[in-house]
């Protein structure tokens, strides 16, 4: 049976991190868009161009770095967003222009356009972007919920107009498989110029049926599937990649479609996303929850299992899950981490390595084995932005009995100060340290431990999430004290902080723009 | 439009509760037990009764107090499997058994059985269990790999043998919405006698399409939609209660069919389930997720929104998310605390408001504001089991140079003992000096803090799973010290595996029982 292509439009960069603390630091894009160009994604929706000079250099420099993906940046529907959309994307070798508008009734009220009105803005917008860009991508915003002529009528002028691909959104995760299906078939039976574009569709997860949906719309004739890794994105998410990807794979039987996607490269970038993000996947994911195959949950244990495909319809390894690789200990040597992180997927230059090696050395001695995901949370410790603020030392004395008491020194612009600090727990003591020797308002939204592999001398990974006047920064750490990790992954997001309000004023980042009106 | 009713059989007791980690206390599943009652879940799968005496018991006593629902114990095709079954659900005011056997290939090859003699098993079996009870339910487990004749034969021959109800699992998580509709159509078309049974749909969501395929076999012909709160379940778990629940009530317009459950229930069993088990529900989970609701994510504050429905297409009181309600602070008296708790869902008694009160002005003199689920956190240490090991106090010194110290008094069976343990970490240290005053040789399996509200004086909730020789237990508590309920979750996790170690012999759990048998 000969497969049709389908293609994987991936917009972790720009619906995902869109969604309110999932913001990421401009190296954090960079990563993760190069991790999406290796994996095989189509195109790889870089961000919001307009929305702020951060959006703005990060799909710049993704447009200049990607090898194959196409590099697509967002622009609302006036001549000012798809502007400095194209002069985002230009450098890229495919650069691609995503230009959208609100269609529904509900959507239409909000630039308050009548029908007509509307026709012709999205006419002149789609020309100009047109008249930049050969490679042009439409979208009805909340297409789910507007009325099927008007819809079919808005697609006829995006079409004729120029544009090459037609995106149909179901933006509040309204739709149902066969709704989904019957949607993009209506189109392309409907709208004339329907055969010479590409249809895609755009779900969202908010029933749970994000991915079934996305599936259907392809059996309807869309070619292009939208999705982020893990699912992130606002509300309950966005299409995940990984899910889509693997049905399409698994059940290549009843549907005849293929990805480029390197599956195999699907683990490193969901654990780095969540990392990134600060959005943990749970348990229970499909493809890339802890618990995702059995193998894993000590289910083998029993030995009556006499073929794994009795219970299992994909490998680990069909996902990039390393199946028996042993730990390293601390007699491993140099040669034997680079190999284990060259299987882990990080080709690391000597220097770096050398780096590494230091802390893997120390970390080895105070860990019997260290596994995979140790390393992994030891190479994420290395992507540091410029500090003002670094932890010199701490001491922390806490318990039943009160006072919860941290003695902290830290680094200040080359300065060192100390104070020692009284809290509820040791966290908040520490937390509070910090605030006495450098003052902030900004605010703690989420505090977060986990321990990253299995064993009481296990490094706990902290993620802190903090949000100051509208600006929000995650900062993450690793130790095998959680207390350090804690004042290392605060003052992280602390040092985050501080950059982006040197970058620019209060509320400067969402000027002019609304969240509301990028919620595709 | 009359709506046709699909009847909820919830199997968060048996299929839940069977993943591995996520075992529940006889007093957690009697109370999770009494909130799917009281939420209107048809049918409660409460335990396989044949699998442990603490099974068998669960089973018993729930059967015992159900007010409402359909109790319902699994057996696998033998005659003790479902004899003990009946003795475990005969006093429920509506008891049900359950009974099943692998039909697919693979599936045949385990007990070796060819298709004829599997045929007279299942004969004999539901047979067998229609003598003892009206209400039979039999499954062809891996229904969706089976052959078609095959699988028209043994449903026909479980009918004319007594079945009521005819379960169709998706075990491994393969199928897709149209085939899963078409399997189920073809079954009802096909099959003498199908029109006098009811048909159920049970699918596990390791391609993420669980909701999608459970809705699809409605639209099949299935009027039994079998899941589990939070999706809970093996690997990537079953479908996800909340999820089919709340597509059939908002889609109503295409999917005209109806449930008995009290939607607004959904939110505080979510929470309790996530607790009990150990399992984390992710923050863009859809439903029950934390920022399921765009409103709580901060994205209202562009104040742009015009009307609600534009992003939302469900309300948060829907699922019984209390929109604005005020946190309590250190004034608040004994009424307030009443009622927040009646609108949360507890209806305490004097004495126990008596207990709770004096530990809500602890917390308040140590938090600025009581919020909801900090509350939450305070009631749920009060489901205490008769505990062996009890913490007296604590002291430790951590921080960035060692050495990590901890001074523990441990009561343990009444008398109380000492010591002073260093660690890696502040809760190595923990770990190491309970480990010092209790011999085992349990091991962690998972150690996870979540802070359980805003703020840097949050609590933190702590989760401790624990194995030992093929047991597992979680242990979870809340505290504002992390250092403090991290030994206090240790502490639970370890009183938890020493109930069990007395009960069972090691493995006897699950002697004779491998949990291959009961992948429905």
């Amino acid at each position: 049976m000969t497969k049709q292509k389908v293609l994987i439009f991936d917009t972790t960069l720009r619906d995902g991190e869109q969604s309110p603390g999932a913001t990421m630091t401009h190296a954090e894009k960079l990563e993760i868009a190069e991790l999406l160009d290796e994996m095989g994604v189509d195109i790889i929706e870089a961000g919001f161009p307009i929305a702020s000079e951060g959006d703005f250099n990060a799909v710049s420099e993704i447009s200049r770095l990607a090898k194959t993906s196409t590099i697509c940046g967002l622009a609302r529907a006036n001549f000012k967003d798809i502007d400095r959309c194209w002069d985002a994307i230009k450098h890229a070798k495919s650069p691609r222009i995503h230009t959208f508008i609100g269609t529904s009734p509900l959507h239409r009220a909000i630039p308050n356009l009548n029908m007509d009105e509307m026709a012709e803005r999205i006419h002149d917008t789609v020309t100009h972007a047109r008249n930049l860009c050969d490679n042009v991508q439409w979208s009805p915003m909340d297409a789910t919920r507007t009325e099927e002529d008007y819809l079919c009528r808005t697609v006829e002028i995006a079409i004729k107009a120029g544009a090459t691909t037609i995106n149909v959104p179901d933006t509040v995760g309204y739709t149902a498989p066969v709704e989904s299906a019957d949607l993009i078939r209506m189109l392309i039976n409907k709208v004339p110029g329907a055969d010479d574009v590409i249809f895609a569709t755009h779900c969202h997860n908010d029933l749970g049926m994000a991915t079934a949906n996305s599936l259907a719309a392809v059996e309807g004739g869309a070619r292009q599937i939208e999705c982020t890794i893990n699912g992130l994105g606002e509300r309950a998410g966005n299409t995940a990649l990984e899910e889509v990807v693997m049905a399409l794979k698994i059940r290549g039987d009843i549907m005849p479609y293929e990805t480029r996607i390197d599956t195999r490269k699907i683990m490193h970038i969901s654990r780095r996303v969540a990392t990134v993000s600060g959005f943990a996947v749970q348990y229970n994911k499909a493809i890339v929850g802890k618990n995702a195959f059995a193998h894993e949950s000590g289910i083998h244990q029993d030995g009556m299992l006499k073929n794994a495909e009795t219970f299992e319809i994909m490998r680990p390894e069909d996902v990039g899950l390393a199946g028996t690789s042993l730990p390293l200990g601390k007699h491993s040597g140099r040669a034997a981490l680079r190999a284990k992180l060259a299987e882990l997927g990080y080709d690391v230059a000597d220097n770096e390595l050398k780096d590494l090696f230091v802390r893997f050395k120390d970390l080895a001695d105070r860990k019997k084995e260290v596994f995979d995901d140790d390393l992994l949370a030891l190479i994420q410790q290395n992507d540091a932005v410029e500090d003002r603020l670094k932890l010199k030392s701490l001491r922390v004395v806490c318990g039943t009995d009160g006072p919860q008491e941290a003695k902290m020194a830290l680094e200040i612009d080359g300065d060192i100060h100390e104070v020692t600090a009284t809290g509820d727990g040791p966290v908040d003591a520490t937390f509070n340290a910090v605030k006495a020797l450098f003052e902030h308002t900004a605010r703690l939204q989420l505090y977060q431990v986990n321990a990253v592999t299995e064993g009481t001398d296990a490094q706990a990974t902290v993620s802190v999430r903090m949000e100051e006047e509208g600006r929000i920064a995650t900062g993450t750490s690793a130790d095998t004290d959680t207390v350090v990790a804690s004042a290392k992954a605060y003052i992280n997001a602390l040092n985050r902080l501080i950059v982006r309000r040197e970058k620019s004023a209060p509320g400067e980042d969402i000027k002019g723009v609304s969240y509301k009106d990028v919620g595709v």
